[in-house]
């Protein structure tokens, strides 16, 4: 890649690790600017405003999700669904501890992050997040109907249980946050699976 | 009340407003003492940093919490704990609609806001906020124990299990929130319900 094009990936990295590691408002485009070593000047040439730089990070944690999570974990096809589950929880596990060990915080989900802390203040920025949310709903649906058509799990309404499993995940999120303790997702991070496979209240 | 203490209540009361429909950094002690019509000088009489008017508006909300939600919903002694758990998710969507009518958004939870934007920047806040979860899990879980004696439910780890109904009460929120529609609540809240009715795989 030539020159430009770097800057502007530095720029989309510098803000996701800023972002993720304290928060959207704490930290400015000044900032960023010196930590990606890119001029204030060039900022601008490529992201109008700190509202599209947010955009394009969304975007590249999205391509990075539907690769590294939906691929693996959500699609992946030669384990059954449910399995799957299990398998990302720990996923997450491994995830928080390495994040823990490197930085001393747990950091939570950078969509989950964003969201609640922006959804009342930029609604271009809530709408995509919630696109978002909607792409990652749909996935855990996915995976839910796989399970339904192994005879895994009773048919049932897997629309709403798709959403039912990402509000467990980014409540898991919180929660493992504030107690700043990976463990957590290895206590209440399986009963997502109970949550898959009981799905009676949820179709009532 | 005085004049001096009724200023303290002020503060608290503009701080919780201002931070709950936008966010902690994006509101300072400035803007906080001009809403609640207090001179800057007398903030520090009350509150030596920012900080710890967080810490009285999260002991704020604590003692309405208690009264209002475990008092009423977790505890309420005349209906079984079950259906009290679906009275707290349309009670959960009745304050939303609210909300909503009134400043156009939905705010979420103030304490998982909080949590989830300074976990990582505020280690007492932190602290406190991980507290205040503790109770709250700790509330799901009496419900949990109320709902085995009665044979409601099979016998499981209550802990584990109200942990894992404090996750998924925030997880609605953060989705919730971000979808700025309370409808939501209604479609997924009723979920909660399944989880506590089959601890399986928590217990496991």
């Amino acid at each position: 890649m030539g020159r430009t094009s770097d800057a502007r990936s530095r720029l989309i990295e510098s803000a996701f690790g800023l972002w993720f590691a304290r928060s959207y408002s704490d930290v400015g485009v000044n900032e960023i600017c010196a930590h990606a070593g890119v001029r204030k000047g060039s900022f601008y040439h490529f992201f109008p405003s700190k509202s599209d730089l947010a955009l394009a990070v969304i975007g590249e944690v999205e391509r990075r999700f539907q690769t590294e999570i939906v691929g693996v974990y959500l699609e992946g096809p030669d384990v059954p669904p449910l399995e799957r589950l299990e398998k990302l929880i720990e996923h997450n596990y491994v995830v928080a501890v390495a994040g823990k060990d490197e930085s001393g915080h747990v950091y939570g989900c950078p969509i989950g992050n964003l969201a609640t802390e922006m959804a009342t203040q930029d609604e271009v920025l809530r709408g995509r997040l919630d696109t978002f949310f909607d792409h990652w709903a749909a996935a855990f649906t996915a995976l839910l109907d796989e399970a339904v058509a192994r005879g895994d799990v009773p048919p049932h309404d897997t629309r709403t249980a798709g959403l039912s499993l990402l509000a467990y995940v980014q409540g898991v999120s919180v929660l493992v946050k504030t107690r700043n303790d990976p463990s957590l997702i290895r206590t209440i991070g399986p009963t997502i699976v109970a949550i898959a496979s009981a799905p009676a209240a949820v179709a009532a």
